[in-house]
Parts: C-alpha cells; structure tokens; sequence
C-alpha cells in the first residue's frame, strides 16, 4: 500500500513527502524500517466517508458507513459547459447538504475523475472526457465546502478497483483486476493488497495501448488501440462497418441508430454480424487478459462497466479459450473471472478513504458482522 | 513490501501466515492495522548475506556485506546430470566453507532458481531449465549446512530485480522493470518499492505470452511467444531460417555454427539480414516495453541478460521509437532506459535476505557512505 496522505496536507511544501513517510527510522538497531502505519486510524466516531465520482455525463455522489452500507446515494448531470469550476462549486453544495446532516462523524471525501491526475497536488492534469486541463480540483471544492474535511483524489477506474476490494467482488481477494468496459475502456489492479499505481499514477490505463497498428483509427490518433476494440464506441464503430457492407438494405437505414444493446440483442437472435462482433470482441479481451495474467498474476478478473456487465456471460467462455491458449499452462488452478457487483461507482471514491488511511477491508467487514 | 518469512519458519503448519502477518490488530481504536515491522530488523553484528543463483550451466554464490561489497564470488558448473539432492548437497559443501569464515555473522541465504517456485514451502514446482519438478530445495539445503540460517527462496528474475534495486540501475528508484534477455527471456518489477510478485510468484513472466498467433512455433508448444523473439535461441533460430533461404551459398555452410555475437558483429558490419534481424527485435521489444509501460507505469526500464546487455546501446534508440508510438503521450516525461550493472546474479539473490527482512535499499547504502 503506497500511503497517500489527503492532498490539503501535502498541497504544501512540507519537508515529509509522502512516499517518504512510509518509513521511519530506528535509532536503536539504525535501520530504516518500512512502515504504514505513520498516519493516525480514523477515530470511530468518524464513522462516514463520502464518494464522488465524476463522469463526462453524471456526477455520482454516495455516504457510506464503516459496515460499508450506502447510507445516501445520489446522480446529477455533469453540465460540462459550464466549465470545471462551477461543476466543483456545485459538488461542494451537494456535499455540503451532507455535511449538515452528518457532521463530524465525516471522515473523509474522495474524488474519482478520469483522465490523467497528480495525487499529490491534488490536480487534474488532463481528462480529456471532460474537456479539463490542469484543473486544480481539490483546492477549488475545499473552497466549495463548509468544513475542514481531508480530500483524496484518484483516477475513477483506480477507485472502482478500491471499491471492488472493500465492498464488491474483490472483497476477499488481494490480488484482482478490475477490466471497466464502458463507453471507454478503464483498468486498475490490486496486488498483494495494495493499488497498483505506478510512477505516475496512470498504471493500467492501457486502453490506447496499440496492439494492432493496422487496425482502426482511435480517437488519440493511434491505430488499434485496445479501446478501438473493447468499449461501447469501437463495438458501434465496428458494427457500422459491417452493417453497411452488408448486402442487407435494411441494415443501411439503420446505421445511425445502431447501439451497442442493440447488437447483443441481435447477437442473441444469432445475427451472423452480431455474433462476429462479439467473437472479435472475446478475442481481444482473450488477448488483454492474457497479457494482464502474464504481467501481474491475479487471482481474479472482474468485469464491470455497462457493456462489460451485460456482455459476461454472453462471452465469458470464449474469452478463458482465448487467454488460455496465450499463455503456459503450469497446473490445473484456473484464474475465477467475477462479474463486477458495485452498487454505484461512488463508492470506489468513497473506498479511497478507507484505503489510504490504512484501513484493511477486513476491518469494514468486521463491522458489518 | 509483502512480507515474506524464511522457509524454516513457515514450512511448519502454524497459524499465523505470512501474508495475514503484515498487519496488526489495534485494540485502542479496534481496527486492523497494516504493518510491515514484525519482523525483528537484523542484528548489526549480522552483517553478512549469501546469495546463490542456480542456472542451467552454472550455479553463482557471493558473499556480501551491508554496504553491498561483494566479499566472496564463486562459479561452479551445474552438474545436472547428478540430479537436485547432489547440487543442492554441493551447494550446502561451498556455503559450509563460508559458514566456517563469517559463522555467526551471516544473517541470510537467499535462493535463486529458475522456473515456478512456493516460495512459501521453499519447493520448485517446475524449472524446466533444470528439469526439477517438486523439488524442496529449501529443505535438502537446510539439512546440507552446518548452521541454523534462514534460508529464503525466489524466482531468478525476482531476486536479480531485488538485485537491481539493492546494488545496480534500481538503487534510487521505486518504480521500475528489470527485462532480462539470454539464452531466454525473463522479467521482474518493483512497484513503488515492492517486488511485484503476483499470487502465484509468477508475476512478469512474460516469455511465454503468445502475442502472434502466426509466429514461430516455441519450445513451449505455442506459436509467437515473446521468447521466440527475445532471446539468444529465438534470434539464432530466426537467423538460420533468414540465411539458408538467402541466394548467398556461403551463408548454407556454416548455418549450424550462428551465435547471437557473430549476428551483432555482422550486424555493425552493416550485413542486411543481420541488420533485419535486430529491427526485428528491436520492434518486438519496443512492444513488450509499450505493453509494460502501460499496465506498470514505470519510471525505468532496465535491460540485462547477456545479449539485453549486448545490444543495449545498438537498438535503444529503435526500441524506444516503436514504444512510443504504441502508447499514448500525456507529456514530455521520457522513460528511462537503463544497462543492468549488477556485477554477479548471485547479488540478487543475497538482497532477498535484505528485502524480506524489511531493509530499505537506502538502509544498505546509508552504511556504505
């Protein structure tokens, strides 16, 4: 677990980073010994954390307790036009709508955006989704709220997997990854029990990784990028493509309104289309999945995002076939693929609290029993 | 930091495991705590590790202190004909003569093997190199040494990258991943400051990814793994196949006699089918770096292994070329691309004794200033 203090803490130039904190010195034997256990446990009358995550339509917004249960749950549209700060200025209101109903016992907030941030200042330095530039988040919601209350900030699929761990289908497991496959295309990872963050906090983003430089144009420039293949967007694109090709007439009238419910409601009727589409689509995610097995071991992948959800059992057999016969076989212990179960993505934000406070997840659950 | 405990330690059925052990129960504020520290630190007058990597050909020890001064180097052939208990029985005459020099002063051995390794039960599942299944090397060894010293077992591109971070091109940095390219290709990556071990210590080893479905057939039965490319067998066995299919009669005679040296050596020559040869690689590597680049998000690549190390400064600037323009450029922050510059594999494989014991590598380098 790398330890990362709430950003109004370290926003300052103060002589203990961070990374460095995770350690502390022992004069008696004059070793440095490794350590996480520099920041104080939440008291427990702060029982509450607050999540919001921040998405290029909605801003999802839950308070949860320490027996992780969803005590408010709530979605308003991201009004992107009206720039970041009034999006954030309206954040804090929400949020200050809780803090007068719960007060002290707020322990923490945690803030899920996509894109590219620095943890540590607090900013986001560019999420093209939302069309924001070095946007210094934290700073502007801290000016936003009514009480002096720690902020975290991660990137939204490395909260997701935070949130997979305490409260979903990574809740027993220290070693998963989380595949989002939405609109976008997002990853995280847990290893050993700790987030997988890299150097820059942008380990796993691996959706315009290109792994086939004649396949589509992405939308970064690239060609074949993973995204191009396994989201919402490539699967439409890809779709309109063999549609109008297709000597069917009818199928060119309805190349506009094709979507992605649409083609697996197709594929289910066994529409040859539809079904290649999905068989290009379990080969891809085959191919990802064998790579993320090679590189990090897990024990587990979990499947989320809108279209990830609804196409799991649909492709789930073929995609293990497709891995499979990727990588060596060393016994007969088999990789459990789990459908993600997160109540509402929020709480990956919410689950950021808990985490970089050192809070296992079994401590939460011991609560709940 | 996943703890790791010696062999001896675990290997008995006791309840408290090792991973459960990297934390504590706070009974003041009634939450489980994450801790790294229950393992006592060293003693300062034990001050001495062994470390032993065991290869296909030769099996390499070194004695080193803890400013990181290598004391004692040693290399004697593998005799693998003689079977596991024999080597293993000649590895426990050569560290009995250094047991009888620093005795009490060793505080560690640490055990490199090739292959699928319990680090847990200190037993070789598989190390096709050696051809050892189910092996309990950790136990054989303890009964072949004439002092009680915890002896811990890891993966050989494990302990080189623990290596690396201790002594080599990962000493200041926390972040990154060690690509060893020899006879075979292997891998390793810290992960800020932690071994990336996976669940089944098999984290990084990629050789075997199958990333084309059309490439060359691989001694592991599968078509295009990484290692048909990146490796000294993979490069010879391409450059047979080039040069007995070129109209140069020349090249027919001396087909069985290719090395990978005189390949570079033809290559600076400006020969055209060695040159192919090395853009071939060059592109491989390039995407296996774009591909670790994403998942792990590192600040350094570090290139070892006899031929990584041969062709370092030749195809850097190539390799560096095709992973950029498989990722996506958030900024102007550049990876680095290090030359491995540990002095014996033997070394790693002593910094376990360091690493698992919750010495810091700037603990180490701390003594030696």
């Amino acid at each position: 677990m790398t330890l990362q203090l709430p950003v109004e803490e370290i926003a300052r130039p103060i002589s203990c980073k961070a990374k460095e904190c995770a350690g502390f010195f022992d004069h008696e034997n004059d070793h440095w010994m490794k350590t996480l256990t520099t920041v104080k446990p939440l008291p427990q009358r702060k029982n509450y954390t607050i999540g919001v995550d921040i998405g290029g339509t909605k801003i999802a917004f839950a308070l949860i307790d320490d027996t992780g249960s969803v005590i408010e749950n709530k979605r308003i549209p991201t009004q992107l036009t009206s720039g970041p700060e009034m999006i954030l200025v309206e954040i804090g209101k929400q949020i200050n709508l809780l803090i007068k109903e719960y007060g002290v016992n707020i322990s923490g907030i945690g803030l899920a955006t996509p894109g590219y941030v620095d943890t540590r200042t607090g900013i986001v330095k560019n999420a093209v989704n939302l069309n924001w530039k070095d946007v210094n988040v934290v700073a502007i919601l801290k000016n936003s709220i009514t009480a002096s209350i720690p902020i975290y900030l991660q990137r939204d699929t490395a909260a997701e997997t935070l949130g997979e761990h305490y409260f979903g289908a990574g809740k027993d497991c220290q070693d998963f990854v989380f595949l989002g496959i939405g609109t976008g295309f997002g990853a995280g990872a847990m290893t050993s029990g700790h987030l997988l963050t890299g150097v820059n906090n942008m380990a796993l983003e691996i959706g315009h990784l290109s792994v086939d430089q004649h396949g589509p144009v992405c939308a970064c420039g690239n060609m074949g990028c993973i995204e191009t293949v396994l989201s919402g967007k490539g699967l439409v694109n890809r779709a309109r493509d063999l549609y109008s090709s297709s000597s069917n007439l009818e199928y060119s009238q309805m190349l506009d309104s094709i979507t992605a419910e649409w083609i697996l409601e197709r594929a289910k009727e066994h529409d040859p289309i539809a079904e290649e589409l999905l068989q290009h689509m379990s080969k891809s995610l085959g191919f990802v999945c064998a790579m993320l097995k090679t590189i990090l071991d897990p024990e587990r992948f979990i499947i989320g995002g809108g279209l990830g959800k609804a196409i799991f059992h649909f492709l789930r057999f073929e995609v293990e076939k497709e891995m499979y016969s990727r990588v060596l076989k060393l016994d007969n212990r088999k990789i459990q693929f789990f459908q993600s179960s997160l109540k509402t993505s929020a709480m990956g934000a919410a689950a950021m609290v808990w985490y970089f406070n050192g809070l296992l997840p079994k401590s939460i659950h011991k609560n709940s029993s």
